[in-house]
């Protein structure tokens, strides 16, 4: 069975897993990123989290096909550079070349976002599609988008930023600089702000009995003031709900993919979030009457899916 | 030199077009639609328009070397057939079929709004690059989307729904059923609102002097108002440049596309609209450092862009 390297590059960890051929794990390696530190340093500790991920699966590198790694920020496909990443600062470093040297295989860089979507792609909730949509809500919301089986990047390689689409003009300020993008109201931060706008607002409401204090508001609160019949939650899930399907819809509008996953901390909510979600998005949604909708999925993989998908990437790249 | 047959369909009129490797027109044919009527008689009426084409050129339909097609509604480019058309009164038509007996031609359909984006990627204003948005500010906001050199139709084969992505969640009430589209506020019909809500509410404004009554109304009076020095028409004209970056924005930051390209009645404007909407959208969009930003550029083929994207659509197809 061929054998697959996958590294999942973080602002806290590398993590690095040998993947086989069904897209299963057979041994991870974790080492701490350690920010700030030098680019070379940073492709030590990728080339060490991978040799613990060998280990553990008891293989050799050289036994490997190829290494695959998904990266914060902008990684040139072609070139094999990430050109910028702010949360690395990584300005320019050929990520690609620099891997290969440490690991004697050869090597390809994706945008860690895209990473973490083709995963979903090729084993996780959407497989078996040729046109997938994959969002993740979690601090932002983050996106990979899978045309006719191949990665969309865009003519700059950063991924398809998805969550900084404005869907109320003039509304939150964004940190990108924008008022009113999609992220701000549907990541799990923006969740967060809304349930504590509303328990400033409502000192009566359940939430305080959940969450004492602000600080202990996370993106679960709400829902679990939902089910303990408190109106205020009801209200925040509901409109946190509705704000996400504005988004959702505008991206399949966009796309028409054949499959949409959801991935993130608040799908852990399953039905709960995924039922009414549909509803919503199937009611406003732009299809043609003979046009199939496309199917609103809860991500399989969980926080394998960059691994799995940076292990998975040289499956469309050549290398010369 | 080869030649290639373009037919653009519309619900008024078919018109045709010879047209060289270099995407100029040598010969153009016209025939009414005057619909209702069955697609059998479409598909003639769409036979004569290319003969009148051919005879206008000088040229025998045997001397071309393909025929494409734009056609408004859901075209599956895999199978040939017009899913859904509501304007055509379409279901299930085997278009390209029923072309390919009537011309004695290879056909190849495409959603129309598509098509002439694909005009403008091949000889327009995108001409050179290989990812491209092409969006037409009309009745609605249409769009085309060619990435690495072939168009994106999503899994649906309606063509990318970008004038359906909701920037003022609550807004304007729009055609598809959902509340503040793009294409409320950035498609001329959108501006026309602008302008007639500014003069209701403003009865002092030179915007009656440039159109005597609401219906004089059309997407160049609030300009025209602008340039007299009339302080509503001028608010008009900024507010809609303002709505038409926010939607233009959300679709770059999705699409990261090389080349962006306006077009429609409205960018007869020329600079007044295009710097701009340039400087605003630079200041809004998401890129990395050292990211190259998309070109704005405004379309240049005009109403020719259908046939011309059509006779090219053999480019990126095969028959077997």
């Amino acid at each position: 069975m061929k054998l697959y390297l996958g590294i999942d590059l973080g602002g806290t960890n590398v993590k690095a897993g040998i993947v086989n051929e069904e897209g299963k794990i057979l041994g991870k390696g974790n080492v701490s990123t350690n920010l700030p530190c030098p680019a070379d340093e940073v492709a030590d500790k990728m080339a060490e989290a991978s040799r613990l991920a060998a280990a553990a699966a008891g293989v050799q590198l050289s036994d490997l096909i190829w290494a695959g790694i998904g990266t914060p920020g902008i990684a040139n496909t072609e070139t094999g550079v990430v050109e910028y990443s702010a949360n690395l600062d990584f300005d320019n470093v050929p990520l690609e070349r620099m891997m290969e040297e440490r690991l004697g295989l050869n090597a390809f860089i994706e945008n860690d976002a895209n990473a973490a979507g083709y995963g979903e792609f090729c084993f996780g909730a959407a497989m078996g599609s040729h046109k997938a949509l994959v969002i993740t809500l979690g601090t932002g919301v983050g996106g990979g988008v899978v045309v006719d089986d191949r990665i969309y990047a865009g003519f700059n390689y950063a991924g398809a930023e998805v969550g900084h689409i404005v869907t109320k003009q003039g509304g939150r300020l964004c940190n990108c600089g924008r008022k009113g993008c999609f992220e701000t109201y549907a990541s799990a931060t923006g969740l967060i702000r809304t349930t504590k706008e509303a328990m400033e607002e409502h000192k009566e409401s359940l939430l305080w009995q959940v969450a004492p204090t602000l600080d202990a508001v996370d993106g679960k609160t709400a829902f679990d003031a939902m089910r303990l019949g408190d109106a205020v939650g009801t209200k925040v899930v509901e409109q946190y709900i509705e704000d996400l399907a504005t988004g959702l819809t505008n991206l399949l509008n966009i796309f028409q993919p054949e499959v949409c996953v959801i991935g993130g901390g608040i799908c852990k909510e399953g039905d709960t979030l995924l039922l009414p979600l549909r509803e919503r998005v199937m009611k406003e949604i732009y299809l043609g009457k003979n046009s199939p909708a496309p199917d609103i999925r809860i991500a399989k993989l969980g926080n394998d899916a960059g691994i799995i998908g940076a292990a998975m990437l040289g499956r469309t790249r050549k290398k010369i």
